[in-house]
This record gives structure tokens, sequence and C-alpha cells, in this order.
């Protein structure tokens, strides 16, 4: 072909779009999806919208959820005196993982990121405080990365949240379980000094 | 989530189905979906189902089109005399690229693969059997892949051809250009030395 036909041009276009998709990669899924039974190309495309028609932010925590108010929030059987703060959904979905919590979540959508233009009014840490006075709250943990923008995000946070007279924690950094102390990287390693406890 | 919600489960099923892409990636794409504005994913899902249905074969060679016949096959200035046999359209791609051939295609659309039960009778060899009766053709050079499959295929048309009292060519196998002797694998290296040719 001294060009690619429109219709495969378009695909691999659309797909070489997407995040960690590259152009090798993006062509040999463009030409998969031609050789995929027209049924799965339609039920593939019809997921892509249905996601994006059904899915929005629950209106308490910013939670993924196809209803007005996400799963959790809507279980009754969850502490809701603790709320953990996280950036992304995503990270409510691994926290779950763990079986290690079971009080409520703030998403905030995004780390501060003053270079990226990413202020405190891109955030919904306005939402965090009007859901402080709303809801009888005792404990907020904030779960953000521990990169600068979420170690920043955190102080933040916790500055503004101390003068409300909540408790504010930080979720806990250290050696992973299992890991090797040998080939733990020079930063996770004196912070697991700097956090060490009394046996 | 003590579990996904539907929507996201769904996409997540459907990506996770495509090659290549892992159980990891699908969830990174499915909530990068999520996050992009609606018309781009609507425009995404628009060209997958766009590709499947305007894109089938070359009636004449089995190619990609979005026409009856391929783009190359309408081309008047390609020398109508010399076919050349690969297993996938992708193949006419690199072969395009490489701008060193300017006759047409035959695309066999698989390899000859008796453990997953595909016998001459699944792909298009009885099509090109019709096109050497319907079309003046002195030379077919096969160009499928130098793998066991590939090879037996090869070996199985030049016999099926060579009573029709037509040229047939292979492809050279040896040292890729540019390549490092040194690096070169056995079997390259001995093909290579095997066709050797006098200077």
């Amino acid at each position: 072909m001294a060009r690619m036909i429109r219709p495969l041009a378009n695909l691999y276009e659309q797909l070489r779009r997407l995040p960690g998709i590259g152009s090798k990669t993006a062509m040999r899924l463009a030409y998969h999806v031609i050789d995929m039974p027209a049924e799965d190309v339609k039920q593939l495309a019809a997921a892509l919208s249905g996601a994006k028609e059904q899915i929005h932010y629950c209106s308490r925590c910013f939670n993924l959820t196809d209803s007005d108010v996400c799963e959790i929030c809507r279980d009754s059987s969850r502490d809701s005196f603790t709320i953990c703060v996280v950036e992304q959904p995503q990270d409510i979905a691994a926290m779950e993982r763990s079986h290690g919590y079971h009080g409520l979540y703030h998403v905030l959508h995004g780390v501060l990121s003053p270079l990226d233009g990413i202020g405190p009014e891109k955030l919904r840490i306005r939402e965090l405080l009007l859901r402080l006075q709303q809801e009888s709250v005792s404990e907020i943990i904030i779960a953000t990365n521990s990169d600068v923008e979420g170690e920043a995000t955190a102080t933040y946070l916790a500055q503004l949240l101390k003068p409300v007279g909540i408790t504010v924690s930080r979720i806990a950094h250290g050696l992973p379980m299992g890991g090797d102390l040998e080939y733990a990287d020079e930063i996770t390693l004196s912070k697991a000094l700097e956090n060490r406890r009394t046996m």
C-alpha cells in the first residue's frame, strides 16, 4: 500500500493516542480488530461508549459510580467517622484490595502541581471541607502518593485541616513487606528508619 | 470498591481480550477512557466500528481495501506479470515500505499448520490458482515467513505451481543489512552461507 486505507489509518491514529500504546502496538491492534468477528468489535465499541456514558463521580466522595452515590458511600456497615483521602479512583480499588480499611473515601482527582497549573481550586478540596461541615468525621487519613506532588498535597491538606480540629494522619511509608533490606532504595530505607516503632 | 462497577468491569473485560493487553494495561486503559473527553471516546468507538464495517478483502488479491478492488490491483503502472504471495495484509505494508517491489500481491491469510487444523483449503490458494488461469502471470515470488509453517507453505506452493509452468521463486534469506556477523544467529548464518553468490 502506497498509503494506508482511510478506515485503517483512522483506527491506527485513534489507538495511537491511548497511553502506553506505541505505533507498533497500535498497528498490531488495528489489524487485529479487522480480523475480529463483527460482533466482538461491536461489543468493544459499545463497552467504550457505555463506560464513558454511564460512569460519573459519586456526589459525596467523587469515586467512580454508575448511580448518584457510590457503593462504598451507600454501605451503612462502613465506619463513616473516618475519611481516607486519595488522588484517584484507582487508589480506592487498591485500598479495597488490601481489606485493611473500612471507612469512607474522598477522591481529590489529582495532586497539587504548580508547574502544571494545578492549584487547590482544581482538586476536590472545597468539597472535602464541605463534607467535614455536614458529616461527623473524627479522622482524615491522607493517602496521596509519596512522590513530590503527593507529599506537598498531603502537607497542604494537613495544614488546612488541623484548625478544623480533626485528627489528620498520613499512611505509613517504610520497607514493603517481604522486601529485602539489601534491595531497598535509600529514600525508602531512611523513611523506614525515621518511622521506626518501639517493640 | 468491593467489586468493580459494571460498565468499568465490562470495558476491562473487553480490553483484556485484545492481544498483548495484560490485566494491568487493560485496567489502566479503562480508567483512562473514563477520564477522556466524551467526544474522543465517541471517535475511538466509531473508528473501531468503522474499520470493521468498511474494510474487507480485495476481490482479486485479498489485500485489505475499502473498495471492491484494492489500490495496488487498481494501479495500472504496476507490473501485473509478477505476483508476490504473502501470509497477511501486514506483509504487503512491509513490502511496500521497502519500495523494492512493483508487482502485484496475493494474500494467503494464514499458513499451513496441520496441528491447528489449517490445511490448504483454509488459505486463499484456490483463488491464487484461479488468478493464474485468468491473468497472464510469469513469476510467483513466495514471501511467506521463514519459520517452520512459512517454509512448509512455500514448499507446498512451489510443488503446486511448478507444473503450471510459471517461474516460482522464494525471497532470499541471509544476514540482515547492517547486521554484525558476530551477532547473527546460527540458522541465519548457515542460510547466508548456503545462499552465497559469486561476485
